[in-house]
């Protein structure tokens, strides 16, 4: 980057070690998480820092068989040059045109990679209401695109690259090139890279997150029960819901990874039947600003009370998005002892943090997560339980103090997880 | 961008005249070349070493009110990795699901702005069969946004960005970081950008050029005559062809300087009333390779022999790419004096080297550049003489040599340059 690079890379970064593990990243995206087909279209969106990871990502795409990668890329300052120079009635503006064009590029077979990593605090110093009126548009144009990730009827996948201002978020305290290796480090650990061989790894762990996800499945609960400090919430599962984890086959046919990393076995929970009140355990990033001490009540599934220690304006601003965003769309279940948890860093990034612990979210459900959807509209999963919303926020509730039980349609429990743990052997 | 920076920016690259000259870039490539409206949208592809530079477009786009400004960057190390990595059966490919996106957003409003300056000798050393395979695939799809901008129905503008691989290009045998800063220079100074006003220099520029396509359209010349060095070439006009020159009027109603830097006068030769035969008089860069020594005879508009002493069998591809490749699209007059002639420089860059020789174009011809185009279709316009292809390649055929006469549908002959230079005051 002409004329902007004012620091040299030294050190780890510039390490045969830190370009091997980035490597191994990139394959692992490919291989495990987006199993590209051959002949196949990537759609990979990145932050421009992400330039080193979204070659070796492309190379490998390439390799295996991919006919064309696309990127798009983000730039902080642009956005932020957006909201420091754009006029007042500009911020309802969305490139509508792009979304349909991704959207489209999926109908017509294209997988999605998406490569995360943006700094969290950026739209922290903005005008709520303008950032809120940017998020809102861009949501409302990203729809349809959004429906082919969330329906699963593509391959997609997830992962994440280290970036200069992220890592600052992360290690406050550090200096800035030592913040950004050891993030990178925290990313390679807890994504599983750093043993001998990660695509053989990445296929054993997937196996036992199935046995989990299938064990649940055979059981047909009826509902989990939370109970922790600040914590006692009864989650209603949505009729025919079906659990899910790792690697899961796609719409297109495709067995795919859609998050690296992963750690959790997760369900659609019913919008109508979750009671009872919850505490989180962990601070939630929420475009820039963070959320944290946050306790809620549900009545038959509707959030009716409300509050936060820290951020409760915009938690509030959350739940008001629309009809479907005070109630929840995801349950899933994380283990304590989980890479992330265990290195006991707050990533104030959702694809990190919620595999820290147990969480739900607010918003929109996933279809993957429930059976015999074909030939079902909107209205027919909603009657079976299924939300719908234009958010989908993950929002911590595990801990190494929360233990969940499994209550069946007659209403006796089994014991799930004590102490944040697993106590079921599958 | 992390971990892969290995050099140190320092010396003029690192200077505050540097960042207030790339300002002014940005500013004249918004403000005289774009003339974005408030509310537009902004569709921006770029090179990824032209992030600075993209930066400084943004700024003062939202500035000028731009609603929402996209960039799409191209890495040339992830272009390369598909011809070195893909599967043979793959180039065929390409994005239509974002080129039917891009011409959307130009039909829904949004304006056009390009950076240029990617590595002219990029794929060089690549399958020629993949390479021209692709361009072709991307051609197709590419078309209905192409024709939106060669019908100027919308506001757009090409500039350029130093990169590190094309300063090589240009000045082989200087250090990497001075060839950089060379190139640099270079476009300050050949985009009229070093006075003490660049956008009120720019108005007076476009006034001269204004001028003389006035005293052109005025006078309804019915053919060109070059003669010089192994030329005698006759360049029959369309019939109602329009001479256009520096800042224009878009189908949309805005007027913008399509090219940063412009020093042409230009129109739409007849398709069918091209006679003799013309040498080139500077080499032509076209993907990566250099044609040289360019020699071709032309009967009835078509070229019917031509030589090379270099890069012939590119040309010949070229040639053949569809039915209108092998005749004329555009003619356009620029003096041997202008400030591109005049620093010697081979930019190896349409947008520039254009700008330094009066030439022809190969191709597609400019709907602006004829009249009365209302209601008109391609087969009426092709009838008066406007060519249509996928391709639009100008190549020089101006000098100090060179002599320019007018012809008048009687045979009357008027002289308009002399040794390269304007003999008309106008």
């Amino acid at each position: 980057m002409t004329g902007e690079s004012t620091h040299h890379t030294t050190g780890y970064l510039a390490s045969d070690e830190f370009a091997a593990m980035l490597d191994r990243l990139g394959e692992v995206a490919v291989r495990t998480g987006l199993n590209v087909l051959p002949g196949q279209q990537v759609i990979l969106t990145a932050p421009l820092h992400a330039v080193p990871l979204v070659r070796r990502v492309t190379e490998h795409a390439y390799r295996a068989g991919a006919s064309l990668v696309t990127t798009f890329y983000s730039d902080d300052q642009t956005t932020l040059a957006r909201y420091q120079y754009g006029a007042e009635d500009t911020f309802d503006t969305a490139a509508g045109w792009l979304a349909k064009g991704m959207a489209d590029g999926f109908r017509e077979g294209a997988a999605r990679m998406a490569i995360t990593g943006g700094n969290p605090a950026l739209l922290a110093g903005q005008k709520p209401d303008h950032v809120s009126r940017a998020s809102k548009a861009a949501s409302i144009v990203n729809r349809p695109a959004m429906e082919i990730i969330t329906n699963f009827d593509i391959n997609w996948c997830i992962v994440a690259a280290a970036t200069p201002e992220w890592a600052q978020q992360v290690f406050p305290h550090l200096p800035p090139q030592q913040a950004l290796e050891e993030l990178w480090r925290a990313i390679f650990a807890v994504s599983r890279l750093t043993g001998p061989d990660p695509v053989a790894e990445w296929a054993t762990h997937n196996a036992i997150l199935h046995r989990r996800a299938t064990f649940l499945n055979d059981a047909r609960y009826a509902a989990l029960h939370f109970t922790g400090p600040g914590t006692d919430l009864t989650v209603g599962l949505a009729d025919g819901h079906d659990w899910a984890a790792g690697a899961e086959k796609a719409g297109n046919g495709v067995v795919c990874n859609p998050n690296i990393p992963t750690e959790e076995v997760f369900t659609t929970p019913h919008r109508l039947k979750v009671e009872g009140h919850v505490s989180s355990t962990k601070p939630l990033s929420h475009q820039g600003t963070l959320i944290d001490g946050i306790h809620v009540r549900f009545e038959a599934g509707r959030i009716v009370d409300m509050q936060a220690t820290k951020g409760q304006d915009v938690l509030a601003r959350v739940l008001d998005t629309d009809e479907g965003s005070c109630r929840l769309g995801e349950v899933a279940l994380v283990p304590h002892s989980s890479p992330i948890s265990r290195s006991g860093i707050l990533f104030q990034n959702t694809l990190f943090d919620e595999n820290a612990a147990s969480h739900i979210a607010l918003g929109q459900a996933y279809t993957k997560c429930m059976r015999d959807t074909e030939g079902q509209d909107e209205a027919s999963l909603a009657a079976r339980g299924a939300n719908t919303s234009m958010i989908h926020i993950d929002w911590m509730i595990g801990s190494g103090q929360v233990d969940v039980d499994a209550v069946t349609a007659d209403g006796s429990h089994t014991p799930l997880m004590r102490q944040g743990e697993w106590v079921v052997e599958a």
